[in-house]
């Protein structure tokens, strides 16, 4: 590891003096930092290197994307990519390197842009993470990857670094985290007035007091690492750190667990939309929901779901029955309603009995419109509210397969 | 009508006499009168006829019984019944006729027995109800009887004849009654706070004013009558009070429906309890409801249910569908709760997934005990609550029968 550790060192000062030689040839007023987990001295092997390219507050938005890419560019020959803001990524020394602008402020709530945020938290696990709480970092970061639960994007929804960092800062040491986060209850809140902030963990942010670091954490992770506290601590072991991988099913076996379920499968499948994962995951999550939503509005009912990314998006759900029956009871208005003689007529045909009297109410035994879910999906898919991009997808081309 | 109406008056003076009669020679203080429709004048054809015997308040119980039916005996020759009061049931010429004993009391707030108030009754009625409003009485029994919402007997649960000579001396005639009820609401509510009273319609009793004429009857009947007679106003007719009987469906029929349909059909099939329909009727509607629950609970999605009476018991269940697929998602606890392990332990076998988190609660897919209702109903049916005659019913023997 030591060696390991001086060459990222040297690659990431050659990176920054190459950004600080190229400033000085644009004659324009910036500054070079290195920030993130290598700045931090907390990375796990092969980080990522992140410089950032810091002006002056009143440069011009379009001045700054403008200088910004064209840095990364003549250091890196890189890629331009767009989040928040544009920036450039590479591959430096066989490190995965950003080059990323931002705006020099001096307090957080100048902030003009996420990024800017970002040179105040490398500052402040600098100044306040001792050596070998370093370690205690790494250890954590490993354990989180281990159980699943490590890294804010979209598509995972766990721990992020800098949260990592400061829940060792908070709770000191690697193994008082985890003996304390047993006890973490249904909403764990850390940080003054957290309850403000409504997501399942608040870790209000040392260096903005508005902003939430676990914002990005879903229900599921929180618990997940909780529950694996829970069992490190009655049993600790490198499994945990480095879990074996499970042996995928054989198509063979996914059909007899299928049968044996006796449950009925669907599928929706269409093509990847082209958008980065931190857009398109939160898009396919609202896709699920709303066909989730959408059977069970027809009397479905769900028992799972889930989707899996690859060319092609696979979203499948899992329902007692792909089948309803072809009638079903119509609940009308109550009887002493004026209304009660247009639900009459309404009903008058399309029904396999008159409209009757239950309690107070009228009621109809009518046709069902949907008795299959594949039927209900092939009309109504294109019609949900399931994002921009996969609703693009979706209208342009989509199948939908059943399983038994 | 008025050669029927001679007839049944006579035939009712002579039970009367003949009860003064024994009376007399059994030696005992007591005195019979005719109460309800015959001596109201509002009966329609071939009433029955109810003579009761007044005994003093100071009467032992057990005398009154043994002089009741002893009288009743040596007048009718007739049958010994048993509802709240022992009583005797007969034919004399013709007629149906109940000799029902009962406590001569001054105030209804002294009554002892339901029966001692039917006399107050049969008073308010003939000193209130004036002559031609007797026949506006009798439109409206027929009425009642024609749409299927007359007679307060727990088979039926509809009005009673005493509710419906009140409705009579409330709306003044039988027009505007039905052009009032017309307007009645969720619940209809007659009398000084008639809403201590919580059954569907409440009409105080004027001779007791802690006593709903209306208790008898179901949400259903009164919202049958009130679309009745909005039907009624719009468009009279004598098929109101003298309806076509239906054709009852053919074997054939019956099966082509249920196949469209497409739900599911199973019979609970058992002997007919030896008790009076007033007690019968509220345990099957109970037994009826009872195995509704136990459906419901075990996720079969109940459509609708009924039951015919014969010499068998036949309570029959729409359903969704008859079996449910093998598997269930069982909920545990939350995952930061102390008996987590317990859920984990527990399910360890018998499930088809390990168990996982989902949100923040403990989830596992095992296997359902019960996915055909017709096992349900088999293991479950002689442990519900139905009333004791019924239970002892099924609990001799019983037999599921399916059909889809």
């Amino acid at each position: 590891m030591p060696g390991e550790s001086l060459k990222i060192k040297s690659a990431a000062d050659e990176l920054k003096s190459k950004c600080a030689d190229t400033i000085k040839k644009l004659k324009i007023n910036a500054e070079p930092i290195l920030v993130g987990s290598v700045a931090k001295g907390t990375y796990l092997k092969k980080p990522d290197i992140d410089i950032f390219i810091m002006f002056p507050k009143d440069t011009k938005r379009d001045v700054l994307e403008k200088y910004g890419l064209k840095i990364g560019e003549t250091v890196l020959n890189g890629e331009r990519k767009y989040a928040e803001h544009p920036y450039t990524t590479g591959v430096y020394k066989g490190y995965e390197v950003d080059i990323v602008p931002c705006y020099k402020i001096t307090d957080t709530k100048e902030k003009m842009s996420a990024v800017d945020r970002t040179p105040f938290h490398t500052k402040y696990i600098i100044e306040n993470l001792e050596g070998k709480q370093k370690n205690d970092v790494r250890l954590l970061k490993q354990f989180m990857k281990g159980v699943g639960v490590y890294g804010a994007e979209a598509r995972i929804q766990g721990f992020s670094g800098y949260l990592s960092e400061l829940l060792i800062l908070k709770y000191r040491n690697f193994n008082s985290l985890i003996k304390e986060a047993c006890n973490w209850k249904r909403r764990t809140m850390i940080g003054e007035n957290a309850e403000r902030f409504d997501e399942p963990m608040v870790f209000v942010d040392p260096v903005d007091e508005n902003r939430n670091v676990a914002s990005a954490l879903s229900n599921e992770k929180v618990s997940l690492f909780i529950h694996a506290c829970m069992e490190y601590i009655k049993n600790p072991g490198i499994e945990f750190f480095f879990p074996k991988k499970p042996k995928p099913l054989s198509k063979k076996q996914i059909l007899k667990m299928m049968n044996e379920r006796e449950t009925g499968f669907t599928a929706l499948i269409f093509d990847k939309p082209g958008i980065i994962d931190d857009n398109l995951y939160p898009q396919l999550r609202k896709c699920e929901k709303s066909v989730r939503a959408l059977c069970t509005e027809n009397d479905f009912r769900v028992i799972d779901s889930g989707f899996y990314v690859n060319n092609e998006i696979f979203m499948i759900f899992e329902l007692d029955s792909l089948k309803l029956p072809n009638m079903k009871k119509h609940y009308g208005p109550m009887i002493f309603l004026s209304d009660a003689k247009n639900f009459r007529e309404k009903w008058k045909k399309n029904v396999f009995t008159k409209p009757y009297i239950e309690k107070n109410r009228w009621v109809v035994n009518i046709k069902r419109k949907y008795p299959d879910v594949k039927n209900l999906l092939n009309e109504k898919i294109t019609g949900l509210s399931t994002g921009r991009d996969v609703l693009k997808s979706v209208r342009k081309k989509f199948k939908i397969v059943e399983g038994k």
